[in-house]
């Protein structure tokens, strides 16, 4: 059971490149991460890579991302677990360098959703992340599915529309300084609630965007870290929740079992709780996700969110900031890559070089929840080894 | 890096299942597998499992496995590597319980492929294992691509189409006691050689069958191994591979370097060699795959594959028998099953219960190649723990 460090992390802007394809986008992201590694870094020593990638543009994903990015003596493993598969393709990486069969790994995550193709990938992707014979053909692509939780969730909870353009308002600020994020503009609450709808309780702007790109970290055994950096981020926890896929299974709306989980298994292996972590990347494909959240997360009691985030405890300077980067509302969601972006996100923020620079954070968590709702995956990072 | 064992293992029988789904069949393989353990096995022990699965007819494929044989609360990973599939899903559970960080993990793999949805699986599959841009618009489907291979394979290597005839003929002979297998009949060199070509210089009966079925494993940490069986088989080797994808930059066609790789990898791990292989399961998706991979895998000398055949080295009572199920070609190929039912049967070969049992078989071998070529996984598997 090896201690994992990350030393180098990467990412391409996150955009609509209709101009790229997942080609492009793979050896961008790669090529950065290898830079980032401050004492050098030969991609010869890289042994094995993990990728991850939702839908395939291009055809056979290990392969494609082998060839592009010319790691053509080393096994490549895709995995996929709807938006979650970022952070599980770290998990599963991870488990390799920790068991000594790995020393070096490459983990790439990435998705083409804006596709000029003949593929309907984005199609494709809302075929894939639900049930097709039951969820999906009732017209619940991931708005509407969301949705059903963030009404119940505003009817339970209190809390108001205000609230959720309050997380919108959050993330789009944070994004403006982010040289990778794709909607650098500020919005208001009145703008929000002004958007057009797409499925009540969302408006447009509560609405994460389509984006490509790709992120890319390395990981190395812990006895390795010190010849690749000064500053080695460790993986003190992953965690993986699933949840029943159909909606006539859940029994509570107002919350995510997956995310319950996926956090438990991730703090204890982590040996730490939510009161430890001074950042957090969460996942904010639609505004009131946040705020289920941080409820899930642990980092608010059960309907404690809104007050929160009027009292701007997930805002930067706050108790604990959320979505530094932007998030997936603004920064964008690629899904392959946006659990290893968020990743990338936190290695920054605990080396303190971060865009919204969250002052001497020592441990952060990136969190994705997917296939909506049945699967959740939780990375906790830390400059601190243990 | 704990020692893993399997102590469980099952699978469905590979048919054209019109009237079952994905659905239907994970639980089959599952249960199968559950009941295999001899010393009995309680479901609720499964820390975390590993689905593979190449294409997904039901949408969203972990949660459809996690929700469809009922396990909830554990975390559950989709692998995807073209018709490595199978064997790469038990490499990454391996890697887990290797680790430390679990102890018993599920090892699932199905694939529907005779859809009877809107959805064009087979095609799907088809457009998934290979380079979209280059590959696939040249109608290089899975036949034509290994036909390149073949042709120029018969040419340099002097064997000649009734050689692979007999890799067809031996195989379907040894499905017919085989009660999984899709394709339980006889047939003669004349009846390959006369049947409908599909591509030159494949034949129909050179062809593997389109398969349904799922396959399953149970695997756990050396110290477990005992609590549920006696008889555990080791995991000793796992090996994944990685070549080029598209075929102009393959630069010697009569031979796969993913195999050669992912054979090096599995041979180092388990400190063997091909004489130590007692019985191997060989991805015969077409007759002349499984000659060249004889070749990669180091059971044969180069361009020694037609003279092994006609010596029966690799039948039953030959020098190393392959394919005992009927492999590909009889038993059926299901691409995100077919890896993890190659183990099923060496398990039963190493315990002594096969079908055509391989007398004093200790160690075996599982081979997969797939998008086209371009990836390879190998698994060792043996009653000696070392």
């Amino acid at each position: 059971m090896r201690r994992v460090a990350i030393v180098g992390a990467g990412m391409t802007p996150f955009a609509e490149h209709f101009h790229l394809g997942i080609k492009d986008l793979l050896p961008m992201a790669v090529s950065e991460a290898v830079a980032h590694v401050d004492k050098g870094f030969d991609r010869k020593d890289i042994q094995a890579a993990w990728f991850g990638e939702l839908v395939s543009t291009d055809g056979f994903a290990a392969g494609v991302m082998a060839d592009s990015c010319g790691l053509l003596d080393i096994p490549v493993t895709r995995i996929e677990n709807a938006c979650a598969t970022g952070n599980d393709t770290l998990r599963n990486a991870f488990y390799a360098v920790s068991s000594g069969h790995v020393d070096v790994a490459l983990v790439v995550g990435g998705d083409k959703v804006r596709e000029t193709s003949s593929r309907a990938t984005f199609w494709e992707w809302m075929s894939m992340t639900r049930d097709q014979a039951w969820d999906y053909p009732l017209g619940l692509v991931a708005p509407a599915n969301f949705a059903l939780h963030a009404q119940r969730y505003l009817h339970e909870s209190g809390a108001t529309r205000e609230h959720m353009a309050m997380v919108a308002v959050k993330n789009h600020k944070n994004a403006v300084p982010n040289p990778k994020a794709q909607l650098r503009f500020e919005i208001s609450i009145e703008k929000v609630l002004a958007a057009p709808p797409v499925v009540t309780p969302f408006g447009l702007l509560d609405c994460t965007p389509q984006s490509d790109g790709a992120a890319a970290l390395i990981i190395v055994a812990e006895h390795l870290a010190e010849k690749y950096t000064d500053k080695p981020i460790w993986v003190r926890g992953v965690g993986l929740g699933v949840d029943r896929v159909m909606h006539q299974h859940k029994q509570d709306m107002t919350t995510f079992p997956a995310t319950v989980r996926a956090a438990k298994a991730a703090y204890a292996m982590a040996g730490v709780g939510p009161g430890d972590i001074d950042v957090a990347e969460v996942h904010d494909c639609f505004t009131a996700v946040e705020m289920i959240s941080y409820e899930d997360l642990g980092f608010v009691d059960r309907f404690g969110a809104a007050k929160a985030l009027e009292a701007g405890e997930t805002s930067i300077g706050g108790r604990i900031p959320v979505n530094p980067s932007g998030g997936l509302k603004a920064k964008g969601h690629p899904p392959g890559a946006t659990g290893i972006a968020q990743c990338v996100e936190i290695v920054e923020q605990l080396r303190g070089v971060a865009s919204n620079q969250v002052d001497g954070a020592r441990t952060g968590m990136a969190h994705n929840i997917g296939g909506p709702t049945a699967v959740s995956a939780v990375t906790i990072l830390s400059t601190d080894v243990s």
